[in-house]
C-alpha cells in the first residue's frame, strides 16, 4: 500500500474519530443538561400560572408583553429598574466590545442593534482580528526571550542541567506560573468582586474567555450599580490581552518541548512526502506575521552563528 | 541606534496605533448604537408603564416575575408557549453546541446550567479545541493539493502563465469563489430559512461565525416550530467546519502570494536577528500538528527534488 494512500485511510480514521468525539460530547451534554433544563421550564411555568392567577391579566396580553420584554433583552436592554443606569454602549464598554470583536472572543452579552452598527461590525473584525493577531505575535516574540530562551539558558549555563531537563523543568514552572497567575488568582478576584459567581464560575470564566470560546453567559461588570464599571471593564481587558498572549506562550513553550522530547511525531498525522516540500508555513488564523517566522525557518540553520534556543540544544 | 532599540521603539508604535484602533472602534459603536439602545430603553419603560395601567399587577411583584423571567431566559429556557416545545439540550442541539465549543464560535445562545456541565465544558474544550484545529490543518493540507496547487501548475502548464500573474489569479478566483460560496449563497439561504433575518442579518451571522467571533444574536434553527430543526442543526455545523476549512486555506493562499510578490515584507514586524534564528515555528493557537510543518520547514529545501509549489514559482 503506498503511503498517500495509507495517509488518506488515516485522516478519515481521524475525522471518524472526531465525529465520535462531537457525538460523545453531544451525549454527555444531553445527559447532564436536560433534567435541569426540564426542572427549570417547569419551575418557570409554574411561575408563570401563579402570577396569571394572583392578578388581573389575561395570558395573551402577558405572552405579548413578555415577548417585547424579551426581544429587548435579547439586545441587552433589560426593563428591570436597576438595571436601566448604565448603557452597554458608554465609552468603556463600548472598548469591550470592540476588544472582544477583534480577539474573537466574542461574549455577544451586547451586540449591535442598529444595520450600520452589524456593518461596521463586520469590516472592524476584517482589519481587527489579523491585526491582533500580529500585534499579540509580536508581543510573544519579544516575551519568548525574557521568559523562554533566557530562563532555559540560565539553568544550563548555572546550574549545569541537561538541555531535556531544563526545558521541561522550565515548561512545569511556566505551565504552573500561567495556571495560578491567570486561571487561579484571576477566579478569586472575579469571584469576589461579582457576588452571584462562585469559584468554579470565575474559573468557567476565565477559560471559556482566554480559549476565545466566549459564550457570554458571564460577563464580568454587568451587575447593577457596579463600582467603578469603566476601570473594571478596562482592567478585564487588560487581562484578556495578556491572558491570550501567555496562552500563545505557553503553546509555542509546548511546541518546542514536544520537538525536542521527540514527541512531535506522536502527535503527527501521517502525509504525503509532498506534504512536507510543499507546506512550508503556519497556516491557522494567524496574522500576515507568521510568514516571517515561515520564510526565517525556510532558511537552512547556521549552528555556530550565535547562541539561540536551537543551537543551546544540540 | 541599535536595530534591537529601533524594533522596541517600532513595536511600541504599533501597539499604540493598535490602541487607537480599539479606541476609535469603541467611539463609532457607542455613537452609533448609544441612540438605538436609549430608543428601546424608552420604548421598554413605556410598554411597562402601558401595561401595569391596564393591569392590576403592581410594580414590584411585576418586576420580582420579570426577574425570574429573565433569569431563565439567560439559559435559553424562555417562558413564551411556542418556545417550550423544543429543547435545547436534544442530542442535535447538544451537538450543535458541543461543535461551536470544540470550533471556539462559542454563541452561548445555550449555555450549560449546571456547575457539572460547566466542568465537563472546560475538559471537553480542553481536549476538542487542539484537536479541532489538529484535524482541519489536516484536511486544509490535502486540500491545497486540489485547490491551490493543483490548478496554479495547471495554469503555468497548459496556458503558460508567469507564476507570479498564476498565483494571483488563483488568489482572486478562490477569494471569489469562497465569498459567493460560504457568504453570500448561505447568506441568501439563511435569510431565506429564517423569517426574521435579512439579507445583511445573515451575511453578518455568516462572517462572525467564520471568524470564530460567535456573538450569538443569530443563531440557526432557533425559531420555534423549526421544520427539520436536528437536520438544518447538523447541516449548520457542517457549513461551520468547511467554511472555517476555506477560512485557513484562503489564509494560506495569501500567505503564499503575499510571500511571492514580495508582499510579507510589508506586513512585517522589525524583529532582532536572535529572533529570526530563535522563532523556527509557527505559534498562534494551531494544534500540535503545525509542528511537523515548522520541521519541515526548518529542512534546507532542495529546488531539484521535485514539482512543488516552491519549486515551480524559482
Amino acid at each position: 500500500m503506498s503511503s498517500g494512500y495509507k495517509s488518506w485511510i488515516l485522516l478519515t480514521g481521524f475525522i471518524l474519530f472526531y465525529v465520535a468525539y462531537l457525538l460523545f460530547g453531544a451525549f454527555v451534554f444531553s445527559t447532564i443538561e436536560r433534567p435541569v433544563e426540564d426542572k427549570l421550564k417547569r419551575d418557570i411555568q409554574v411561575l408563570k400560572e401563579e402570577f396569571l392567577n394572583q392578578s388581573c391579566v389575561n395570558a395573551t396580553s402577558l405572552e405579548n408583553f413578555l415577548e417585547k420584554v424579551l426581544q429587548a433583552n435579547k439586545y441587552g436592554v433589560s426593563i428591570l429598574p436597576n438595571s436601566s443606569a448604565s448603557s452597554n454602549w458608554d465609552l468603556a464598554s463600548s472598548l469591550f466590545f470592540a476588544n472582544t470583536l477583534v480577539t474573537t472572543v466574542g461574549y455577544g452579552h451586547t451586540t449591535p442593534l442598529s444595520d450600520t452598527g452589524k456593518a461596521f461590525s463586520i469590516f472592524y473584525a476584517l482589519l481587527g482580528v489579523p491585526f491582533t493577531m500580529l500585534v499579540l505575535t509580536a508581543c510573544v516574540q519579544r516575551l519568548m526571550h525574557l521568559v523562554t530562551y533566557g530562563p532555559i539558558s540560565m539553568c544550563r549555563q548555572k546550574i549545569g542541567m541537561d538541555p531535556l531537563a531544563a526545558t521541561a523543568v522550565h515548561f512545569a514552572i511556566l505551565l504552573l506560573v500561567v495556571v495560578l497567575g491567570f486561571f487561579v488568582v484571576p477566579a478569586v478576584v472575579f469571584s469576589y468582586i461579582e457576588d452571584t459567581w462562585s469559584f468554579l464560575d470565575a474559573i468557567y470564566f476565565c477559560f471559556i474567555t482566554l480559549c476565545t470560546i466566549g459564550l457570554g453567559d458571564y460577563v464580568p461588570g454587568e451587575k447593577p450599580g457596579q463600582n467603578f464599571r469603566s476601570l473594571y471593564k478596562i482592567s478585564v481587558m487588560v487581562y484578556l490581552f495578556v491572558g491570550l498572549m501567555m496562552m500563545y506562550l505557553v503553546l509555542r513553550a509546548f511546541h518546542r518541548m514536544a520537538d525536542l522530547h521527540g514527541l512531535t511525531s506522536f502527535f503527527q498525522l501521517p502525509h504525503c512526502d509532498e506534504d512536507i516540500e510543499e507546506d512550508k508555513e503556519p497556516i491557522i488564523e494567524a496574522g500576515p506575521e507568521d510568514q516571517h517566522e515561515a520564510e526565517a525557518s525556510a532558511k537552512p540553520l547556521d549552528p555556530a552563528s550565535h547562541t539561540s534556543y536551537n543551537t543551546i540544544n544540540r
